[in-house]
């Protein structure tokens, strides 16, 4: 049967938001798009006159908004995790065009529920939000100046994959889908590793967080599925064991 | 030969804009997106700083804005007229999505120049100011909700404009490529890994093959870089040093 993949998958989610303003003209922006799920993580200013202002009609999104304290928080149950961030960066996921991300949730399930990471105003995503990330988007835009307002990405983001759920209704055949990955999942594999590195020796402390990085990014490309995570997670505590049996 | 149309034959004409913010944020929506040509008729204030405040670095284009005082000033050298309009008029031209309008400028000659149509922000273009069009535009949005700030609006209509005078340029950002792992040394990486898990007893003879089978899907779908190898094989080398000194 046609799984159609719906606007209440999406979250929107705004890290460390300076201005309360811009809360309010994002929560415009997705409602004119028929997106509802609005998080903030750590906003400056919020609950503020100057987002409900700046909503203009969207007042429901800002009531049931989510505002959380960690980028864990707000990520825990998202299966896919898409940051905007205009520039490449040195050692990172796959940077792709917004429209072409978008032509790919065509074929994405209607069970998974997908996050879009955007950063503070004048610096964009960190490193650290980054990381998260299964993969990188962006926006075609002038290369001499390619500093769009966060209302303004986050309204082209939701125009495009809107253009994309409204497309003729029509489904491609789903990818088959074996049981998803929530970032939770994904983050406790993510700590087992390192344990086991640390107990190994293998992360020296210097780069260590680098070398973490990296393995992140290679795990996160390849979108694991929930039987993979368990048996990689029995075979890090497989090694544990002989480790300690040999002690 | 090809004549391409190019982001200076079109002007942003923007009709008795209420708030000034509005024409800082619309300078600065037309820029990313590569255009220049904003032309403003009767608007109520102007220049003002909250103009230069919300350009943020498109005060280029406010330098170079043109006021008029009629729509007949404003339009005088256009040749094709589109203004933009979020609801349906009884009587009116063809009412167009702007992803289709956009696709019907790649054939339209280099010479011409087009007008592209905004309202006041609370009432929309009046009836007067839609008859000096040949075609009107719309964004696909909410039917709940439709209701766009002006300068979001200008932003998603420019923005489907560039992405149909970019197209065929190559525009997406590539890759950025690392060494490229050949077969044999994907193999290694597999061998290597097949001898621990045999090590540590994790291979069951029944399974084992079905298990490697498994665990190359996933390292596959990654398609991993010559240095990524690297590291995996380093820590599997660590591995087995630390459970061999353990013997």
């Amino acid at each position: 049967m046609a799984t159609k993949i719906n606007y209440n998958q999406f979250d929107i989610v705004l890290c460390r938001t300076s201005h309360p303003g811009n809360i309010g003209s994002t929560a415009r922006a997705i409602k004119t798009m028929g997106f509802l799920n609005l998080t903030l993580i750590n906003p400056n200013e919020f609950p503020h006159k100057d987002a409900n202002a700046l909503a203009a009609g969207a007042e429901d999104v800002l009531e049931q908004v989510k505002v959380v304290n960690s980028i864990e928080d707000a990520l825990k149950d998202s299966h896919l995790i898409i940051g905007f961030t205009a520039r490449q960066r040195e050692l990172s996921q796959q940077h792709k065009n917004i429209r072409d991300i978008a032509k790919d949730f065509k074929v994405e399930s209607n069970q998974k529920k997908i996050a879009l990471l955007f950063g503070n105003e004048t610096n964009g995503l960190s490193n650290d939000e980054i990381k998260h990330c299964h993969m990188l988007g962006f926006i075609n835009s002038n290369v001499n100046y390619s500093s769009l307002n966060l209302a303004q990405a986050v309204q082209i983001i939701c125009y495009e994959i809107r253009m994309q759920l409204e497309d003729g209704h029509e489904i491609i055949q789903p990818h088959k889908e074996n049981e998803l990955v929530t970032h939770e999942v994904q983050n406790g594999f993510y700590a087992h590793l390192e344990q086991l590195l640390t107990e190994i020796g293998f992360l020296k402390k210097i780069q260590g967080e680098r070398l973490m990085q990296r393995l992140r990014l290679l795990f996160n490309r390849t979108k694991m599925e929930k039987d993979e995570v368990n048996i990689l997670r029995g075979i890090l505590t497989d090694i544990q064991k002989k480790i300690k049996n040999k002690m």
